[in-house]
């Protein structure tokens, strides 16, 4: 066991996280999923199947999606390193045994326990796209071969562990383009996540998808995934003014001299508050105090949620109060953060006035201070706001992040393809839920520009399309829709993950994966990624593929009678 | 330590089923919920506090929500058992304080650490109305006191304990309603869920909802939930024809004369055919053998998914053939499930040929075979399928259960409402958002027929109101809205749950809360359940609250200037 482990350790680069996760638990035991995480039937087919003395039958599934999410032309693939570690770690607990014993009925022959006690994922061999792949619907995600008993009990825990993964890295990946490379996206949705964990995956594959950081210390903790955060409304409420400050100096960064910091943020005040158009006494008192503890607590990250009074009126003064205090101090502040109201408007007067204060005082920092905006934004807030025009920094996101409103779910499927080499096809009034039967590999033909240009199926064992040779592609279902394609480039999609046991892949760190995702979205055409509209990317056939289907189709399909 | 442990147990009636949670991880430590899981906000926060020597200040904290989902007009409260355990084991551990340590500026006094190593939940006081109680927006479900800091920190983890928990029992309940009581209810959402543990919650909140069981094998472990389920297509897919099949025959459950099954399946088939107005040839011969071979391994719960091929063509004559074979051999066959199509025309062609069989052949159990719906169906699919009239007795819902599809997030917040016994109101433009401000108790006010007429909010230490007695009920913000009220009876919806480090209330078995729920819904009036236009129930505030409400509103509220 130690030199499996040690083995699969050295086929992986993610193995130190690995570690690291396994020190975790709950659906986890000793840090892995458990294989009890999954649907009742999965189990009462094995049992069916045992019983049918099909413990050898031999079986190929395909884990694909149908649609692209968020009425979008494109998906982020995500939780292969989670689908990986399941696989290596899958095996029946004594007491998993025990409650299936009392679960299933009393007729179960108890051999059968025995069976499972014994069952790991070793005869499993999964092809996979790689994680953080940009895939197209009916590409296969995954390719399970091995015993049908097996690869049929992994099925609910594979879907569980692709399906919101890919879902929220999508999301993400679609705010990333929404909102544009200059600005920060903060992950900020964990009290609106779906339970604890709900809350984990969130953050970990928002981070994936191509956000910049989360607010959820654990996630940072256990993923290593920059964390961010300043204080909320309640922090500002707390203080009713700057007379019960207890502590009220600081000292001077480089000179160390000490003085007394809320007479010089109220100086500040004063002295500003003709520049801000306001009268000094419509700006809290209390909300001064709050800035001001807050800075002396973090003088060199100082950011201040603005709007718990009124943003225009009290906190745009009481933050450049103390900004400019700060900087007196040999402190750099950072900036605001602005939770509610007109956020284009708010965001552009706060810029404004940056720039005045900047300007009078001779304070080039203070023109670029960070904005933040957090209230209840989603991806049509952002198009919004590029169109309006707005001077935010940083968005924090949250319930539209992690609950994926727009579509909560993804319908990743798990559809069995072949059984003991006889290629299976599932037939469905609607074509689209029609399945491609046998083995299959993949390829994504590139343009001489570097772009992906079309994806190709095609069996197993037929030959691999080449570079600046010319290839027909079928649609699957449309006859006439068929067109030749000369690629620049090749690239097979699927690797060899995981077979007799060992993870025979590189699993990337998390930031790794992260960067892919960037990388891949660049090689994608930007008709295909755009908000509206977005044109559909080409899933292909090979020509032997698409007759292969056809003629299986045919002799599958009965031949219906009006009545 | 230990000692504490055995108090608590004593005060808990779900204790045993506390331990068992225990043993879980992940997100959890040792078996509960992490103190890290939570936004960084809430740790600056907390060192800011610190700083300003703040660490004595004194706050109550309302958590509450200010909408109900889904368009309803109520909400099913649920999360409280996590809640207490997370309170009971609060506490950073010693790498919680190093990733701290990394993570915070380098500028955090080391005294800081100290002070959050021991720190626990033991001064905290949390009022809370029963998990499972029937609840309305603005009705504090919390209300957390003690020092600020502490209070603070909990924000986070216990929204995400709640929000979620609350949302998905809602939904739940809703399906409940729509479903009535003759029809039973599964989840089977886990493939669609947010990642494994979002699938844990889901399904332990839905059952509490008023679901009867869940297909998520783990959440039946873990929480004693039913667990149920069948097949999937892939089993059906996975036999070609009778032939293949290795084992045949079956023994009469009372003689133990043993029979080729087989056979006795297709001869079966032959003698139905006329009955379901088929063609014999129509009928998949795999089909058969695949439920017949599962009828050889459950042959007492045998149900068949009849839609691989043709539900109307196939699969209702190849499970009326396995049926009768069943029957025939002692055993009582439960029914089957349909996973696509018209679920109203299916239902109920099934049911009237199961009559007709009943009939033909005098087998009355045939009449009631059970009829399992599962294909995507929402709470408006089932609206829709009463009115249409169908013949299913139980639902299994998935995706539009787990996900809340139509809301998938419940908004609930947690807002300082007093602070060294200074109330504290958060004034914001929209009336919805203001805050009410001080410590507040509630009560539930119900008519002489039992039905609950409204919930009353008072400032803590005023007169409870009494049954038999009128008491004035006052809108919160709309002066001219008031009303008389008279009780038959008056019930105090705060409890005291947590004081002084202990838990001091049992905390019910899962399925006493479910119990606790439908009985609950049965005391409010059916105009605020309905489906279409609801009734929002009256939620109001005493006399004397109203007016240290407004008082404080206008000593807060700043005299604008049109500009």
């Amino acid at each position: 066991m130690e030199d499996t482990e040690a083995n699969k350790a050295e086929a992986s680069n993610g193995a130190d996280n690995y570690k690291f996760l396994s020190r975790r638990g709950s659906h986890r035991q000793n840090g892995v999923i458990q294989p009890l995480l999954t649907d009742l039937y999965q189990i009462t087919m094995a049992y069916a199947y045992w019983k049918a003395e099909k413990t050898t039958d031999c079986a190929v599934f395909d884990l694909f999606f149908r649609k692209n999410p968020f009425h979008g032309e494109f998906t982020i693939f995500a939780g292969l390193e989670e689908v990986m570690k399941f696989l290596d770690n899958f095996h029946y607990s004594d007491s998993d045994i025990e409650y299936l014993r009392e679960t299933l009925p009393q007729s179960v022959e108890p051999a059968f326990f025995d069976f499972l006690k014994n069952l790991t994922a070793n005869d499993i061999t999964v092809h996979a796209i790689d994680e953080g792949c940009v895939a197209f619907p009916r590409i296969p995600l995954l390719r399970i071969e091995g015993p049908l008993i097996v690869a049929q009990l992994l099925e609910t825990t594979l879907l569980t562990l692709v399906n919101y993964a890919s879902l929220v890295a999508t999301n993400a990946a679609r705010y990333r383009i929404a909102a544009g490379h200059n600005v920060q996206l903060l992950e900020f949705g964990l009290r609106r996540a779906q339970g604890p964990d709900g809350g984990l995956s969130a953050s970990k594959y928002a981070y994936l998808g191509g956000f910049d950081g989360t607010s959820n210390v654990l996630a940072g903790k256990l993923y290593k995934i920059p964390v961010k955060g300043t204080h909320a409304h309640a922090y500002i409420s707390s203080f009713s003014d700057c007379k019960e400050l207890k502590r009220r100096t600081i000292k001077h960064k480089d000179t160390g001299e000490e003085v007394d910091f809320i007479d010089l943020c109220r100086n500040w005040k004063e002295k500003l508050t003709p520049d801000l158009d306001v009268l000094q006494e419509e700006a809290s008192d209390g909300e001064l105090a709050a800035f001001a503890s807050y800075a002396l607590a973090f003088p060199d990250s100082f950011v201040a949620l603005v709007d718990t009074y009124d943003t225009k009126r009290s906190g745009l003064l009481n933050f450049c109060a103390v900004a400019m205090a700060l900087d007196e101090m040999g402190y750099e502040p950072r900036g605001i953060r602005i939770d509610s109201g007109d956020l284009a408007y708010l965001s552009t007067l706060a810029r404004q006035k940056f720039e005045q204060i900047a300007k009078k005082f001779d304070r080039d920092w203070f023109r670029t201070l960070s904005i933040v905006a957090s209230n209840d934004i989603n991806e049509e807030t952002i198009w919004s706001l590029n169109e309006q025009g707005h001077q935010i920094n940083c968005f924090g996101i949250g319930t539209h992040l992690v609950t994926c409103q727009r579509q909560p779910a993804l319908g990743c499927v798990y559809k069995l393809v072949e059984i003991n080499h006889t290629p299976k096809i599932k037939l469905s009034e609607d074509v689209e839920k029609v399945t491609m039967p046998g083995k299959k590999d993949v390829y994504r033909l590139y343009g001489a520009d570097g772009h992906a240009l079309i994806d190709l199926l095609v069996q197993t064992g037929e030959d691999a399309p080449q570079a600046g040779s010319k290839v027909l592609c079928r649609h699957p279902f449309h006859e006439s829709k068929r067109a030749w394609v000369n690629p620049a480039k090749v690239e097979p999609l699927y690797h060899l993950y995981w077979k007799d046991g060992k993870i025979l892949r590189a699993l990337p760190q998390l930031s790794d994966i992260r960067q892919r995702v960037a990388d891949f979205l660049k090689t994608i055409r930007q008709d295909h990624k755009r908000n509206l509209n977005p044109t559909p990317y080409k899933v292909a056939v090979s020509d032997r593929l698409y007759h292969f289907i056809h003629d299986l189709w045919l002799e599958n399909a009965p031949i219906g009678e009006l009545s």
